[in-house]
């Protein structure tokens, strides 16, 4: 059993994971720590440091086997245990989201969007219907689904976050700027766009 | 003079910016660390230490000031230092971006988009012109830009930044699920938006 991950090594893993996905797409059998740690400007000890905490990290004498240790983080990651979710508005975001073919690869199954706008009502983007937002409370007790990622205007965020939490969601991935107020047995993940910018521009002068 | 901030500690800081935001919208005029430590599920010890860090808490025996708090998390993360941006690929996550509002309250101003494509060229979002890609080289000559906002599709991904090195752009924002292969001068942020999911689902069965 490996030890729980922490969250600076679950980002660094998943960017590991998309140099593999490029190599493979490139045909390239090998890897070096030091390749990695040249596109993400790390050091190499560390990228070796990572990778040991994965159950099999598929070393070979001229390195890691792309395929094998791009398997390998997708176990430890869990990737395997598939969630369902749905998008809380259909707007320019949401649609971005629900185009966005990468996350089934992940273990991400977004299911439907949702939307008050009766133009956007019925149509489907990606292979995925837009559905009315009063559909929902009967839609969620016939599919069960794990997460409810939230795309709204700021201005409707808290009001959509108490309609879902009434539904009985229990996990919320927030990309609206507001920070929502809910029962403490409701988690949410804030997708804080302008907190990782600030870290990004923080030392630009 | 103040410390470096870490990433965490920054994060959170937006974090309370949003919530004070609220309470300025809402004409609260005093919020404690416990209000602040509650919304976010975090220890209120842990928000009066980052409260600490700033150059004026705007403290008062009924909790901070909102006003004088979030005032002194601007300073001391620079919101008032204007960065000027472009957004390359006018797709749905450009768009998205570029509709954004929020952005030019910490200081990110989006002067324009970029894109190929020839229906889209010539039109405007939010008051932003997109432009042909082919322009590029000359309008960043023109109008110093300092971050270029990548939201093309994955497999332009590289041969854009590659593009956009060449125009000399320093700061690349990345929106792209590629680890994108630049010199060494060249900083690039990977907002990885499958390590942040893997993060928060990590701990889901």
């Amino acid at each position: 059993m490996i030890e729980k991950i922490s969250d600076k090594v679950i980002n660094r893993l998943t960017l590991y994971h998309c140099i593999l996905q490029d190599y493979i797409n490139k045909k390239k059998e090998f890897i070096s720590s030091k390749q990695i740690a040249n596109l993400l400007k790390i050091d190499d000890s560390q990228v070796r440091k990572d990778v040991n905490l994965l159950n099999k990290s598929g070393k070979s004498r001229v390195g890691y086997i792309v395929k094998d240790l791009k398997k390998s983080i997708e176990t430890t990651l869990g990737f395997s245990k598939s969630k369902r979710a749905y998008i809380i508005g259909a707007g320019n975001l949401g649609m971005a989201l629900a185009k966005y073919d990468n996350f089934s690869n992940y273990g991400l199954n977004i299911v439907c969007l949702f939307d008050n706008d009766q133009n956007k009502i019925g149509k489907e983007v990606n292979n995925k219907k837009i559905l009315d937002i009063k559909e929902l409370p009967v839609y969620v007790w016939q599919h069960y689904i794990d997460i409810a990622i939230l795309t709204v205007p700021a201005q409707f965020a808290q009001d959509t976050a108490k309609f879902l939490v009434n539904t009985g969601i229990k996990y919320i991935w927030n990309f609206t700027p507001v920070v929502l107020d809910v029962p403490e047995d409701v988690q949410v993940w804030n997708e804080n766009l302008m907190g990782n910018f600030l870290q990004f521009t923080y030392n630009i002068n």
